[in-house]
């Protein structure tokens, strides 16, 4: 039996048990979606933007889940105060480098996030390779150009430099913490024609970093529930909305149990 | 024949017939199934935000709905215009004291704006006992601690000394205007698991404000909607967002004789 | 066999072929509904709206679409210089003025765009004799009060004046620059209780303009697309969510040769 499934359904069951509160500072398009996502794996989620009030926020929170899909600079500065206060108090600080890449203003914003200390990093390949500086060519928009294979050089440096955990996602998802390097399979190609499907990730990301200590096995996990999920979802979806009604639905019904037998991961 | 479910018949038939125009300066989260949820219940949504036009736009609604959600400054100086031009006009005005008690910030503009004047205030019931000053202990995140049943003193105190209507929701809703008491029961626990079906239940009790003077029974009549298209929706939903689908469509295919048959409402 | 339906198929070829990258400037209310929308006809979607980047992204973007349905000023200023980048680029920019004559802010906003020069206008009836100067009447909301018939002589004023293409939607679209006039039939009354799926349609014309340099024609087959979609999505529905996730599985799965044949598009 898998060992890093047997993980996974461990932290599924450690996620449901505690519901942990989870602060996200996130973009507009993606706010329905995460949060329902989050209510179907079983945290407790929390969308909380203003200078005026993220410090205070952070002090109740589990974990803190960055993402600069819709920047601007007052929620740039409201993301710099709640990192810093989350790091101090030693919460997960999960960040989702939207469209890394595709303008100056958000690759600056999000590497600055990165240098300052964030624990776990989720993008796709494109934004990954354009964190890393390694891009081979100017990033598209908001989806990814590269592969998932591509990306598994520079996140791994990455990963080492910046002293925290990166999670490539695609077709296959790779997470690393610049030693270890583990694969996710599963999923299904509909998961790319539901948008914000990503940030819900990086967002689930932060749940399982709140309730398992170590990063990069939280990140799998929740990858893997992605997979399991998404998988299950696709079967019988007679397009992108109604895979989307699915695979909430799949994610709220999956037991440990059968996220253990369905877990697809490798080390 | 309950005569409350009869009103809350009667109630339905004069808000589809009227379609009122409800304004709302709601949280980013909501702003979808909120809109969804007015549309589905016979009324007619707008959200409009910016404080350059929110007083003209009051001139031509006929509810206003405030949601601290997603709050900041300038959402907040445009919450109070909207509030005082909506007195003065007349039409009713919904506060939704979304994660009163989890931050200082969020606690202060709900406990001004209800001090200023609203006429209805849907929480649940961590929030009403936060605005109540009677929490007894801090409040979690946006999701309540405390139940109805708790909360049910502190929403007598507060609709008395602050003139208004208080609704407190959970697995049984309570109404008061001070002085009377209604219970609403009905709904299924997944309503839990979608997020801003709450806040989509305050707007929709603009929605029956703007044409039933009454506020507490206007109150009453929309959670009964709420918990008969609810109740519905849960048998067969095979999860939060099939229930989601689900609930909307009950909520938009359901008659106000239905509603008289099944809502389950006492004083 | 029909032309124009001929047309409309081959530019939904075109548009799936090179999956343009929109740039949406566009209303907190319709972001995942309208990002969904593009994903599912096959175009990709960002969502953009700082002043520190707006014009860096028009740079990569294929089109531009202006939303002002939760505008406000820095948004207005993002919008103003996106759009002229567009124009000097040469990308469409399409815009639509939801609520135009419901406020002096959104109608002076919305005409100023308008001057300013912009490709495609899309809105319902009212909005369309708002921004003419041709309203027999206060504007209600952000819904139509006035019929496409009313507003077809407007709408040919406005496209020939402000040399633009003006697209009115409702029972039947009706498309123009001044001197064509396409009308296209089809959709459902469904369609007009899920929110913003008039956005999602002004962000579907921006994709299809992206590909289609006749702007008219780049419309009616948009709008064809809606039509052919929502009308399949509508048989069956058990209300509007159902409806919402049919009519995007729909517009997934609509073939060139299936639009070809369904098209109902009259010049």
């Amino acid at each position: 039996m898998n060992e890093l499934a047997q993980h996974a359904a461990a932290d599924l069951e450690a996620l449901r048990a505690a519901s942990p509160l989870v602060h996200n500072i996130t973009n507009y398009v993606s706010m329905d979606i995460a949060a329902n996502t989050l209510l179907a794996v079983g945290a407790s989620p929390a969308m909380i933007h203003a200078e005026e009030e993220v410090v205070d926020f952070v002090e109740i929170a589990s974990a803190l889940v960055l993402n600069i899909g819709t920047l601007s600079p007052s929620w740039v500065r409201a993301m710099h105060a709640a990192r810093s206060r989350a790091r101090t108090r030693g919460i997960p600080v999960v960040l989702d480098p939207v469209g890394a890449g595709a303008t100056p203003y958000r690759t600056a914003v999000a590497a600055e996030l990165l240098k300052d200390g964030v624990d776990v990093v989720r993008g796709n390949a494109s934004e990954i390779l354009a964190l890393a500086g390694a891009a081979m060519g100017p990033t598209r928009g908001v989806d990814s150009t590269h592969g998932t294979e591509e990306a598994l050089e520079a996140a791994q440096v990455l990963a080492r430099e910046m002293g925290c955990v990166v999670a490539v996602t695609g077709v296959v998802d790779l997470v690393t913490d610049g030693a270890r390097r583990v694969l996710v399979h599963g999923g299904h190609p509909l998961m790319a024609k539901v948008t914000a499907i990503g940030c819900s990730a990086t967002a689930v990301i932060g749940a399982f970093a709140a309730v398992v200590p170590d990063r990069a096995r939280a990140a799998a996990s929740a990858l893997a529930c992605f997979g399991v999920a998404g998988h299950r979802a696709g079967e019988g979806s007679a397009g992108p909305a109604s895979f989307r009604t699915r695979f909430l639905d799949a994610l709220y019904t999956l037991s440990p149990e059968e996220l253990r037998r369905e877990a697809r991961i490798e080390a």
